[in-house]
């Protein structure tokens, strides 16, 4: 699993499992000189944390993260960063029948194959606690943007058939609701949608949405780093997500250029857009408009419903997961897109900075 | 630009402008023994050619590929390949006038900040023609894969609200259909409104797929470099995409899990799924069913109709895009979603390689 | 500093200062199936604790690691390891007057220039400590390289001009040795003269080797990641290191091609070769001989002697640097010559495992 | 050959056999806005060209260099600079007697071994015109340093027992000298011995010595991107390359800290160091003093003298070289190791360039 390290300049490498001893990560590169304490990084972890309301898992992890390196004097020294969270309520026992069972719509079946085994208490590295380590990075580099002006906003956008109404939209709702929606009707009609669908010992799909604002413009490096070919890596790799969409996103697929291309014009001395399709990205970099990106999350695989399978041995068998896993994966997830947007573009940030030999001289001539 | 190069292992390096001398690509890492001639390129360079039909540009490359290197005797040799196509049928004229505008819906602006000039001639690094380097190395990955028994059809899924209907989806139409599309009815109706868009001095959408059969179990590296996370990246990156989506992409957002959740059963002695909602990625690895990845691709940006933006200084302008443009992307990029799918599973084929201590030891032990 | 991850397939990021809360690593890409517990990286780590004879600091440390994630059920999961060592004896006031001096030999200088400030205490992350996850990440790739029948030796090949006799060689001498040398005689008069430079206040220099035996032909990847190449920005990454030599090292300047060449020839069936004045590289890649490669370390730069220097004002002072301290580097880092050798050849032969498509095929095909 | 890109942000793919139609690289991530043309590329293609003197090999290639993209208005646009060299004078059938032998001291055996079969011809990818795309990415890297005020000299420091006096180092003679000696007496006594070497169908071996003046203080990235450690690997990566030093290099295993230690004093308002044995590197970081590393190259291992070795079938053979080579590697090498550092170093420059806060402010704040 040569695959748990993230970014070229602002680097993070996350490790652990859902029953292992403790999940972290380890952040190299980040600047020196910024203002760090335990307080940030706990404020954005308690976001994902479960057990927060009626819809999502009861398993209460106290998920207290400790700064085992990089700071020093309350700033970030410039040397890696490193992280850690404790776990504490494994209940492994819950666990024990899909040892040997291959759940559907989970990666059992994919790891053995791979690695010839597993750890299979509750879900090992494929565990939803594997975010741990991305939202504790993502909470630095969010610190790192804001003082440089950039400002990150995600949210629930939909659960189901139920879309939040942008008309409607009250940034400061969002993380007093209980699903993180920024329209607190639509946000309780999803909830009795949501009661409905545990009822059924069923699970639903959701999508989530990211604004980021006061994006320089150029930022994205063609033809394969790209600010929107990057944030589709960063963001379809978290676990369930399914598609991801940049701007007007599939729409662009039944639009007419005419429609779809933003009219530059002069606003008070500055360039600006008429409309956004674009998200904010043109060519894979950033324009100056608002990066407006969505991901799809497949519905929670954990069901309680008894499902058709096979185990280990290859033999047909019958399963209704148990143990304790929330009915929908959005809400939850909104920190780790945020997570997810604030690395990526920390980094391309920090690449974009050797763009021109004139910001060399910034830097290097007296 | 930090950003032309892409894949860990098997890494290519693209290079050139639209009306620089020559473009081109090193592919580094590609295994060696495999038969290898320009012929195998060319015809992949045929399929992105302009000039094939009715829609497309009538400007007329040649595009004919030049190996350089890394082939000797007719196989590769494991050193770096590197190919190269000149560049001949340059009317830099013709795009004098964008030199000092920023046309709506394209990279001007953002290159102009980002580097401070830019080279404006077709568009320069920002052009269609780029992809030129990712087609020749994907013919390339693409026939190492054939060798290990894996296969890429890659096809035009919808124009505008034209979409194909799978009942009627026929393989050998694709390449003999001027639209690349696998429903010879569906592109009939497509190609009708394409003209009538045409008259419109507009551009219209369209979408692509690519399917991947013949894939081992386990491919794709949990947690960053997971399958369908680079597959997103390497889409993303194909100029104008806006959305990318994996199996039933953002539909999964509508879905429950009862529903999503494809069940494994045993088909003659073969682990198999009833249904591959999951388009053959199971947390992030190859699940053994066909991988299904579909594209958005955004109406072409240059339109004849006139359009108002800015210039250079800033100033409000009109403007009408001459020049040779086609009014459609998707058709003439379906070989390029289906190289950058090609280089993605190749390179993450080879990573997997080393997942375990058995696959060393049947490397290394005698 | 973005430059603590190092490997590309078998990836490690260490992080950690001398005397903040703790040190580690994360080892990413580790093959799965290898048995390891916690007993196999202390043997490592216990080699290069402080305190262990007359020469080393009296600093007491535990150094007992801790496996924190990727081992399940006593083997290797495929997924990330993480490991850390808490610091436990830091006596912070010893190192009070560093924090605005600049220490002649040391980075002190480099890191406020670099970063704005430092973590002063103990070195911060330029202390020997920091080494403590190379070799952590090294005793798993020894253990990994034991598997497929490759060993490795290091020892302590010179101290001030006492350099040891081959024809003395005895391996088990190494690690029963005060001073990691293979040769009783030569060590006994090394260590007499040590103590003569510990009354002078002073510090001497010291070389260390490593031999690996049972490599196969052909790891290494030209032009820029050469087994050679690697294995020199590895060792030269430990601190005080000065040059790197393979084979016959620095001698070669003054050889002619009739003797430096090794002779090929047939032993028992077997390619082997009259001589290795090669070390066991040849075009950067292993030709199945011993591979053989020495670090030149400095003398440790703390010294009790008054010197010379700045402070962090610029004002001219003097110094005598206190606290713990050996007057001699290299037996200390014995072990992680060797650790960093293991690391850059499992990469490199993880990495060679897909260099031609036959390899592919017996991993793939059935 | 996954090893033929180097460089994190200023990255170069180098590519081309001897006997190829052509070699070449490509340069990613160059800053944009450095003036840049053909000439500035061909003035360091000439230093390492064949048939200069006459100790170099007859073969006389015209080396002339085309950039083919990144560079408009003679300015680098930031886009990939793709350069390339036609290879002229190629005599395969000097050649035909190695396709099965294994030449000592070279890569053949080790080639077939890791690949299958190898391009004999002229030594394939081994061959000294592998350094083309080193020396031309060298030549940007160069002229971008050249613009922060970094300036790099490098020359012949030896030949066999003949080096150099630095009491008389002339750093106007070594562009004009055969032997590109800074020493002409010492070169005349060192070509007198080449002759006789040569006369002896032997070769002999050689070092060379690069310093780099106006450093910045600070680059260089602890860990393992410390400027040493990649000035290591980027020089031991150059064919017959077996040692690296910096500063008093394997001396320093033989010093005293008293010794080896450089004390800070300030000079006219400035920092400066008495001494610098430390060769201007601290803990991995440019420390304000001149560079100074050193390379120790094999002599030649093409040799007329008749040689025993093994051929393919693993026959034991003798054999005496034909065809052209030099006597000596070290001389037409001086511009290969100026340009691994040129390449190494702006690189680290540019990573540096985030490595505080207030750097990107300097960039990102209006």
């Amino acid at each position: 699993m040569a695959g748990s390290i993230y970014g070229k300049l602002f680097t993070i490498s996350t490790w652990g499992e859902s029953h292992g001893k403790a999940l972290g990560v380890v952040v190299d590169g980040c600047p020196a000189g910024i203002p760090l304490c335990e307080d940030d990084i706990q404020i954005y972890l308690n976001r994902r944390k479960p057990g927060q309301n009626a819809y999502s898992t009861q398993r209460s992890e106290a998920d207290t993260v400790e700064i085992l390196s990089g700071v020093f004097e309350g700033k970030t020294t410039g040397t890696p960063i490193s992280m850690l969270v404790r776990n504490q309520d494994q209940h492994s026992k819950d666990y024990s029948d899909i040892a040997i069972s291959y759940r559907p719509g989970h990666a059992d079946y994919c790891f053995d194959e791979k690695f010839g085994f597993r750890d299979y208490r509750g879900g090992g590295r494929s565990s939803g606690r594997e975010t741990i380590g991305r939202v504790a990075a993502g909470a630095i580099a969010a610190k790192v943007l804001e003082t440089l002006g950039i400002k990150l906003t995600a949210y629930t956008r939909s659960i189901g058939d139920y879309i939040i109404d942008y008309d409607k939209f009250d940034e400061n709702e969002i993380l007093v609701n209980p699903l993180y929606m920024p329209d607190k009707e639509c946000s309780e009609k999803a909830g009795s949608y949501l009661k409905e669908v545990m009822s059924e010992l069923d699970s639903i799909g959701s999508s989530v949405e990211c604004v980021i604002t006061g994006m320089p413009v150029g930022v994205g490096e063609p033809v394969f780093s790209k600010l929107d070919a990057l944030l589709a890596q960063g963001i379809m790799s978290i676990g369930a997500v399914k598609a991801v969409e940049i701007g007007d996103g599939i729409e662009v697929a039944k639009s007419k250029g005419s429609y779809n291309n933003d009219n530059f014009y002069m606003n008070a001395g500055n360039v600006a857009k008429m409309t956004n399709h674009s998200g904010g990205v043109l060519g894979g970099m950033s324009d100056g408009a608002p990066i407006k990106v969505r991901a799809s999350f497949k519905p929670t695989p954990s069901i309680y419903k008894e499902q058709k399978t096979i185990n280990k041995d290859h033999e047909e068998i019958t399963m209704a997961i148990k143990g304790r896993h929330d009915p929908i994966i959005g809400p939850r997830a909104v920190v780790v897109v945020e997570a997810m947007c604030a690395i990526t573009i920390l980094d391309l940030l920090m690449v974009n900075a050797t763009s021109k030999i004139d910001n060399l001289k910034k830097i290097y001539e007296n």
